[in-house]
C-alpha cells in the first residue's frame, strides 16, 4: 500500500485486525532485551533468572464495550478480568495492576463507585494488587487496566508452537456470551492456565475474545500451521448455534495445544477436575482451517470473528 | 458523607482531586507485598534485591489533553514522555511500555501513523520498549500509556520524606506550558533525576503536572510539613507571570527538596552541568504555604492549581 493510499484511506475500511497489523508492523523494539514483541495474549520481558514479566493493556470504552445500562461492578469485573485472562493465556499469575479511568463530569459517583467495587472485588479474588492509577475528564466512560503477571521460563505458553498432530482443546462452551450476559461474569481461567501449564506443557495457548475462528487462526498464523475443528466436537453454551460458537467472541475460555501425547494423558486421566473439551487437530497446511461436518465432509472456514470496527 | 449525597452529587461538584481521593479511600491492597500504593508519581513494587519495579499509567484524551489540530507526532511525545516523567519523578529509569489506542472509525491511517511515530521516537529517546498495546473503536482518540520502570532501593525517593528545614528546588522555569507549546514538546527529566539521586539524595520529589502549587501541596500533604516559598525565586517560562508559574500545570520539571546540607554541597559546586532552581524552604507547619514576596511579606497561599473537572 503506497503513503497516498495510507492517507486515503479511514480505519473503518479496513477494521480493526488492519490497523492492528498496520501499527505492529511499524513498531522497532529499541533493544533486543525483550523475549516477545507485541502481538500475544501479553508481552514478555526479562525479570529473573526463573521468571518471566508478562505486561498487558485493556481498553473498554463506553458503548462499545459496554453500555451504562449494565451493571457497573460487572463492567469492573470485565475490565480487570480481561487482563487477568490475557496473563492466564500465557500460563502466567497475575500480580499488580494500575488502572486509569476517563469519566464524563456527568457520571454519578454511585457509577464510579459500583465500578471500582467490581474491579477491586475481582482482583482481591484472583491475588491482583490495584496500586495505582489515572483518572481524566472523558466524554464517555473508558477504563483501561494494565496488568503485570509472572511466569516461569519453563511454563510459558505463546501462541506460535503448534505442531503437526498436536490435538486442539477449549475451556469451556462458546457463543452468546454477549446476549447471555457471560462477558460481564466470566471466570479468567488462570487456574485451568496453571494446571495445563504444570501437568500437560501446552505447545500453545491464546484467550477466546475475538472469537473462535479468529483466535485460533491467530494460533495457526503464528504457528504456521494449518487445523481440522469437527463440528459435532464444538462445545455451544447454552442457546448458541454452531455460528455463535465459531464467531461471536468474548467468551475469555482458554483455546490450547498439546502434543498427542500429552492430549491422551489428558483423556486416559480418570479424576478429571479441569474439564477440556477436544474440538479438532493441527495439520499442515499453513493457516488453512477446516471443519469436518457431522457428514464427514471437509469445509474450508473463512476468517470473519468479532471485528471490533 | 451520606450514600444518598453520594448518590446525587456529581462529579462535577467535587473535581478531579475530589474523585481520586474517594477512589483511593475505597482502595485495599489484597496483600502486603506492595511497597508503596496508589498515589505517588509511579506504583513502586517488588522486584529483586537491589531494586524496586516501578509502574505508572497515564490516558489522553482528545478534546481534554490535545486537539486533532495539534501535531500527531507531538501528541505521541507527549502521551508516553508523561509516563517517563512520572518514573523519573521516583528516581528511576523506564523500562517497557504497553500502550491502548482508542480509535474513532473516521480517523485517518495518517494521523495514527503520525501519533505512533511520536511515541517510538521519544520511546527510543528514553531506551523504552514499547512492548504491546491495545486497539479499540472510541468515539474520540484516547491514548494510554502504562509503563514500568526500575529503580535502585537506595535511590527511590517519594512524596513524603520532605522535613523540616530542607531546600525547595525545581529543574526549570514554569508557567504557560499550553499557550507556548512546551507541553507538547517538553523533555521528562530522567538524566536530571539520575544525577540527583546519585549525587543529592532528594528527601521528596514529584513532577508539576498540576502546577507548582497543587504538587508542592501533595509533597507537603504526605510529608505533614509546610513551606515557604520565595516570590523573587520562582523561574518563570518566557512571557509567563508569577500566577501562571503557580497554577498552570504541565511544565513536567521535577519539583524536588535537598536537606540543607545537601543543598550546601549543591550550590557550594562550581560545575553546574545540571541547573535547579531553589525556590524556598520547608517550615513545621502541616500543608501550610506560603508566599514571601519581594517586599518580604508573608502570604497564605491557595490551593488551587490545574483541576481537570
Amino acid at each position: 500500500m503506497s503513503d497516498k493510499d495510507i492517507a486515503r484511506t479511514e480505519i473503518g475500511d479496513l477494521g480493526e485486525f488492519g490497523l492492528i497489523d498496520r501499527i505492529k508492523s511499524g513498531i522497532t523494539l529499541v533493544n533486543k532485551s525483550s523475549v516477545c514483541g507485541i502481538g500475544d495474549d501479553a508481552a514478555v520481558v526479562p525479570f529473573s533468572s526463573e521468571k518471566y514479566l508478562l505486561l498487558t493493556t485493556d481498553m473498554l470504552v463506553e458503548g462499545v464495550h459496554f453500555t451504562k445500562k449494565m451493571s457497573a461492578k460487572a463492567i469492573g469485573h470485565k475490565a480487570i478480568a480481561a487482563s487477568i485472562s490475557d496473563v492466564a493465556a500465557m500460563g502466567g499469575i497475575a500480580k499488580y495492576a494500575v488502572i486509569s479511568l476517563g469519566v464524563p463530569a456527568s457520571c454519578s459517583k454511585q457509577f464510579i463507585s459500583a465500578l471500582y467495587q467490581g474491579i477491586k472485588k475481582t482482583a482481591k479474588d484472583f491475588h491482583v494488587n490495584v496500586v495505582g492509577g489515572d483518572t481524566v475528564r472523558c466524554h464517555k466512560v473508558i477504563i483501561n487496566v494494565a496488568l503485570t503477571g509472572e511466569v516461569k521460563k519453563n511454563e510459558v505458553v505463546y501462541r506460535n508452537g503448534a505442531r503437526r498432530g498436536d490435538q486442539i482443546f477449549v475451556t469451556g462452551p462458546l457463543g452468546r456470551s454477549l446476549s447471555s450476559g457471560w462477558h460481564l461474569r466470566f471466570v479468567p481461567r488462570i487456574t485451568y492456565a496453571k494446571h495445563l501449564v504444570t501437568k500437560y506443557h501446552p505447545t500453545s495457548m491464546i484467550d477466546v475474545s475475538d472469537g473462535l475462528v479468529a483466535d485460533l487462526g491467530h494460533i495457526l498464523n503464528e504457528s504456521r500451521v494449518g487445523a481440522i475443528i469437527e463440528e459435532s466436537l464444538i462445545p455451544c453454551r447454552s442457546g448458541a448455534r454452531l455460528k455463535n460458537a465459531l464467531y461471536d467472541g468474548e467468551d475469555f475460555e482458554l483455546l490450547f495445544t498439546l502434543s498427542s501425547s500429552q492430549a491422551r494423558k489428558y483423556q486416559d486421566q480418570r479424576n478429571k477436575q479441569f474439564k477440556y473439551y477436544r474440538i479438532g487437530e493441527i495439520v499442515g497446511h499453513r493457516g488453512n482451517l477446516q471443519m469436518k461436518t457431522a457428514k464427514g465432509v471437509l469445509k474450508k472456514i473463512n476468517a470473519k470473528g468479532y471485528i471490533h470496527f
